[in-house]
């Protein structure tokens, strides 16, 4: 999994005439953990690059996770090392192998740790990508395990939501209220017990608060308004899956029906955009599903109204990362992306479908396969 | 929940002769969410404290949410705001109030933010706890909350562990193997189903995996090995809990019973030291279980075999935060710390018993209710 990590290290050093590469961060950098597969601890860890061997320093007491988890070629660890001591580490150890006095690090490497560096060694920062996009098939295949998992929940939530009963206007289910967070526990419990994390983004929204696009607080659900799933969940192996629906229980009135129609075409326009598959500018498929909105008389950009985010997001050990769908990068075989267009107005719901789908040479594979529907089945 | 940290702020600020406070970072920042309450996006994004005012700074697309969740006086969203742009907000904001030269920023703000800053203002960075390991009721309350949550994963591991049966060695349950993967997913559902999220923290060793502190792989579980269970949930208000317990199942062996015995009167010796309360070092917990372990006849320390962790660390919006009951600080009123004493054998097994407390004037309360016992019950 990390040697095309290994490989863009060794290409960004010989570009910029550095003599080793340095990241220091906690278990929530996931650059780090794409460079080492090493879920470490919540404080500050080494990786270094040097001599074309990759080196990952940890604190003792995380010496057999490390040994267990990371993919280079040697694991050093010592009992004193506290996050504090990490960059010190780390120059010991590249002092070890190469007399460097230039090194890379990502541009987001702490501050104190830049200093701590800087005392010793000259630094070059880097925003680079290392390849990240650029999903391998094994990385694919961990994306589209979490993928499955996330349809597992969906499943789940739709399921409910075909056995709920209507009273006072209110969804209830099992002689109870169904509330947004009575749901998204039911749909987290599947998450868990096929060994995926909720991540915090299991979002929510009914009628409203659909509008609020990271909707995770409370809510009643009435009838006839949307009801919007997006479950996004990470994995073991820290692959995030991505996958929206809506829903309507009860009648659907007019505003739902053409906002839920114009959105599913608007889908079906990006995904055509995409058949061209690799070379293509990632904003046409943000173009196409523009147009197809407009064309049902919805406004899509900075409005109260309509569409007000983008089409979609590159998605690996982060959730959201390269390539934007609305930037002007030509989108490059195994890039993996969501595509996610949808409508909102405050004062009345909002509809959004989303799918997870890899960019190939002749067009994309979708890592999604669930249906889409507005009345709830409670078979998927 | 966020007063007392601006009333640290305002106290660093004199202390030091800043103009403002700024901190950059993103949802996975605690101390940015201390700060704010706020668990924005997974792109940097900006607080502000000037001239008294808390300001957060947040991409318009989680505006809805940081105005729900944001604890001080205003949010500013702006739709350009990227995590790059981040550092640019913060200065003009700090300009709209104050002709500021000098700016506070904690020393772990990104490099890159660091550098942006320091083009417009100068920097002085802080170590600064700013209060957090000093919980105030709230905060107690909302740990204490998590805390209850975790003990229903233990009684739900608890319970499966009192209803396995034993075929060739190994643990079944419902007529399949019960690994530690199997039981670590049942928990997790547990914790889902009561809105808090495992975070990556369920760790479950059987035998010899429970020397390795953080094995979250899967493991066959033994009839007469220790089974050691360390739940850590977080909650949705971002506050951790954390409880350990350890059991056998089938006829308990001389060394599991003679260590468990050993740890269970540790624990009893470091919370009869805490007894003292407020005022005493954090090192004389840790002395207490050292001396009670080498009494049984373990070694403690850099050692291979016994107990080679510290005795505990303060908990909060981080799983590992100050006080350490290593170090040579006085507790304090409102410290919230673990009492996790551990005694492991690599080619046995390992017993930790962890309880997690507030400390208090005249002693401590403890936040766990839980029995401590070898032999699995169906019943908490």
């Amino acid at each position: 999994m990390v040697q095309k990590a290994f490989d863009e290290i060794v290409r960004e050093l010989d570009r910029i005439d550095a003599d080793a590469f340095v990241h220091v961060g906690d278990r929530f950098d996931d650059l780090l953990r794409y460079f080492t597969d090493f879920s470490g601890p919540d404080r500050d860890y080494a990786f270094v690059f040097v001599a074309g061997r990759a080196i990952l320093c940890a604190p003792r007491l995380f010496g057999e996770q490390a040994r267990r988890e990371f993919g280079g070629d040697d694991v050093r660890t010592s009992e004193h090392q506290t996050g504090a001591t990490a960059p010190a580490r780390a120059i010991e150890t590249i002092r070890e192998f190469a007399d460097a006095e230039r090194i890379l690090v990502p541009s987001h490497i702490s501050h104190r740790t830049a200093t701590a560096l800087e005392q010793h060694l000259e630094l070059v920062t880097t925003d680079a990508d290392f390849g990240r996009s650029r999903k391998t098939p094994d990385e694919r295949a961990a994306l589209a395990e979490v993928q499955e998992v996330a349809q597992r929940g969906m499943a789940r939530s739709e399921s409910i939501l075909a056995e709920t009963t209507i009273r006072d206007e209110c969804l209830h289910w099992k002689g109870k209220l169904l509330t947004t967070e009575r749901l998204r526990r039911e749909v987290n419990a599947v998450l868990a017990r096929h060994g995926v994390q909720d991540a915090r983004n299991t979002v929510i929204g009914a009628g409203p608060s659909c509008a609020d696009l990271h909707f995770t607080g409370e809510d009643e659900i009435h009838s006839g308004e949307t009801i919007l799933l997006d479950i996004s969940p990470r994995g073991s192996r820290g692959y995030y899956g991505d996958v929206t629906r809506t829903f309507v229980v009860g009648d659907i009135g007019e505003w739902e029906r053409a906002t839920y129609d114009a959105v599913q075409d608007a889908q079906d326009a990006a995904l055509e955009t995409l058949d061209s598959g690799a070379g293509i500018r990632a904003e046409t498929v943000h173009r196409s599903v523009s147009e197809t909105l407009q064309n049902h008389g919805f406004e899509v950009g900075d409005v109260s109204v309509g569409m007000y985010h983008g089409t979609g997001h590159g998605v690996g050990r982060s959730l959201h990362e390269s390539p934007s769908l609305s930037s002007d990068e030509r989108l490059e075989v195994g890039n993996v992306v969501t595509v996610e267009p949808g409508v909102y107005d405050p004062e009345r719901g909002g509809v959004r479908i989303e799918d997870l789908v890899v960019v190939t040479e002749s067009g994309y594979e979708n890592l999604t396969d669930y249906p889409r529907r507005i009345r709830p089945s409670p078979s998927r």
